[in-house]
């Protein structure tokens, strides 16, 4: 994590939701720029819009903030959409805390005051983006790509290459392929471990496997993960988009070369939020001591 | 790892043991280095010396390469004893095939040809090391550091701070802090994940905790973990050496700046030693398909 | 398990699968039947059938013994088909040795033999049955009942009450609810623990669950459990059938009264199986003593 | 759990601590007790005794009710010394509540009303004995004994038989053999599965093994569990008293003939403790719908 001095000119709002407690939080947001003299922008694929909106690239070109008003389902769709090779993201989150989406909509004038004056963390994350059969995906993934046999409790059996060696072949409901950020979302579900922002890692995690010795797999965020499904599958990105998969299609997963910016305020801490969203602080006992 | 072309002209030999097999060994490598015209040292820590032997400092300055004989346990000892600043590192192995040590004895002669001619890769780890209160203790792991109570089913309580940010307080059996070199080895035990040796990470693992919501936690491997034990407990390295702990000390941990060069045959393959060491081969079968 | 001594006059043949060994196996069975003066019958629900077979009523009452041929899978279905009011049932096992079908083909005419002449052990296991909103579902399960979303990475939210107390509300891929027998099934990959035939339990296992401190539930096999989910789902028996769920039905899974009837051969052993099928046997190690 | 209606006409007071919130109870309850004429008690063994106190064995004969004031580890050292072939215990519980224990100080007055005039539920609970090479041993347990090598991050390799049939042979840091009562206690902290009281059960779950392929195993409470350590070890009861024990020592673990009594208001909810203690309530979210 950077801090940053750019000054912001103009502001993008993205909901993919529109409901009450949204259009409140837009008026607001509209408002406190207005006061601030930044430009405020819609995009057209924003549920937000009330008028005609921007393309998704005249957004990505004019704006020097993505504001994602929503829980992390929308900061992610945000971040898929204009995080690749756009404009820095910020997030609102209207219900709980998130680990994405860290400014509470009752700290929204103090906190837009001191991002639009430049002082905020920029927080790097990586996408997964993935080829099939050679042809790159027009989906990327924040969190994970998940190889799958479509449902629950169908096996889909795969074999995993890693930098063109051979890793092992399973029998399992699917497999997760995630980044750190993602390591807090569907991973840790699967039982994977939480991996800090800052470690240069991809984690494979079978899920509901075959076999009793596997675990998850941590390596280099610049590996080539290519998975080879034996039977007809799916490959999900983020849990938001489905892709068909064919019997012996090669997936090829890696990380993508451009970044997402994510945007903190300046007392951001990963481990505050593993302790309210994860619940460390509770200490829940298990025995007396 | 990097393959590498130094010119081998001396090798120490080193085995924790002295049994048959070892001493075997050790005149076969004896031979091997004599036909090869390479100078053979003995270290006076080794079990190995039948006369007077050289001291760990000459060690380091003199040999081209130390070679272990044994099992992961001698390769560990070895590696602390002359990996921080001295030569690199070959294992042969007199058990299973290690993580670690993966020349065969059988092919010790044709294994022994290649590397003294310079055919070997160098495959780089580093060590953790610890601080208590400020003061840097002289042992060194490989594997894990592990801060614990002292005996089995005894709580030990203490609280962890990464980057002097509070991560959390936890009452555990214990707290492992492994390298991805030590992923394989007690924090797999510990349900750890397998972190390949390019990972940049450190990886804490709290052993039996005591609530429900712990998972590990992987993180950088410039974080500095300091964790404050609240009861009188001990400092484990690599399961070899024991420290005291007094109540409130606190314990500084980070990686080395040296950092341990082990030698590997050109066709080394880290999953391959996963699949033949951890099963992974034997695809056991829960169900059937 | 009982030792029996009911001697066996009729035998029905039964496999869900066509092939040369299977038919092969078929041939061998009618011979030794023959040779032993033992009836065979065919039912019409089999795939073995090459004359007109008989209806499953017809099997259930005229056959002594059913003899299933194939992998866990057609012995599942055999024992759903037949296990309920029928006659004790008998697995050859044409792939690995199963945890339920014990006699491997090169012991067929030995085994029967015994068997035939009421050498045999009984083997009584129970099934799960669901009632949707009051109404019984024909479908029983021998190894585990699941509730889920019907796909992967999609949440299902459901609330789960024993015995009329409430347990928990989950959000989750599905929730597991197995038996005994289903303890080395599916349950098995969702990190369930093992459960030996003989205790009288039915366990209640969250799948990829969306908080981190659930743990497998082992409840008495006579409790009735009821799940309420909130969102339409399925229920999958035994991986074998799956029924529609719409919002807020009432599932109410209890055993049934009656109970099958596993037949094997006098030297079986339960834990035998597991280390061959779960590789117990093999030591795997982590780290070197 | 079955509902009685004993009428209570001696209380015996225990605790293994002596502190000022636990004499304060101690008036409060001495006061209660001669409010509804009911004798009360004070055995030597407690560290509530102002006077001279009773023999355990005086107390097993003359009280109809044993109280323990503290928590689960005083209730589980009470029940250890009363228990086995003495009157019903009920837990004050002065931390949290616990799975034990479960009546809190501001209800004291109501609930030892209701008690005292019949009105609760008895709730049975098996112990654990131990023989080592034939001799029982005078200790017992509630929750677990666990068999160790003593500190931690050494393995111990042991051998395990049930009911005479071989299990497997395991290396591993320790052996929590636990009855359902512990499922909740230390063997949670293992991963163990949660076992509701009413399932006649033993469960096994080695600490930290050395193999990836162990799950724990439940078996019926009936079964002997023979343990053979092949190394010097330790025998732990309920982690409050210990035993050595020499290399193949043959310990035999069973549930003991006799019974403890829990007395617990008639209102008492197992599942309502599991979402109090294990913070089932919490619905901590990983992940966003």
């Amino acid at each position: 994590m950077v801090e940053t001095a750019k000054k912001i000119n103009s502001v993008a709002l993205y909901s993919s939701k529109k409901n009450q407690k949204v259009s409140q939080i837009l008026r607001q947001l509209d408002e406190i720029s207005s006061n601030l003299g930044v430009k405020v922008l819609y995009p057209e694929s924003s549920s937000l819009k009330n008028k005609k909106g921007l393309s998704d690239t005249r957004v990505k070109k004019e704006a020097d903030l993505v504001i994602a008003i929503g829980g992390d389902g929308t900061l992610l769709s945000c971040s898929r959409r204009f995080g690749l090779n756009g404009p820095p993201i910020l997030g609102i989150n209207l219900g709980n805390l998130g680990f994405l989406n860290d400014i509470a909509p009752n700290d929204l004038t103090n906190s837009l005051l001191d991002i639009v004056s430049g002082k905020f963390i920029i927080d790097v994350r990586y996408f997964l983006e993935a080829r099939t059969n050679g042809i790159l995906n027009k989906e990327i993934a924040l969190n994970e790509i998940v190889i799958h046999s479509g449902s629950i409790a169908q096996l889909i059996e795969f074999e995993v290459y890693i930098d063109d060696k051979f890793v092992y072949r399973q029998k399992a409901d699917g497999l997760i392929i995630n980044t750190p950020t993602g390591s807090t979302a569907y991973a840790l579900s699967g039982n994977g471990p939480i991996i800090h922002p800052k470690v240069n890692a991809i984690s494979l995690l079978p899920m509901l496997p075959h076999s009793l010795n596997t675990r998850p797999l941590i390596i280099n965020e610049n590996s080539k993960v290519l998975v080879i499904p034996h039977k007809k599958g799916f490959l999900s990105f983020d849990s938001q988009s489905n892709l068909k998969l064919k019997k012996d299609d090669e997936i090829l997963i890696t990380k993508t070369k451009r970044r997402l910016q994510l945007v903190h305020p300046l007392d951001h801490d990963f481990f505050s939020a593993c302790r309210t969203k994860l619940g460390w602080s509770l200490g829940v006992p298990v025995k007396e001591t």
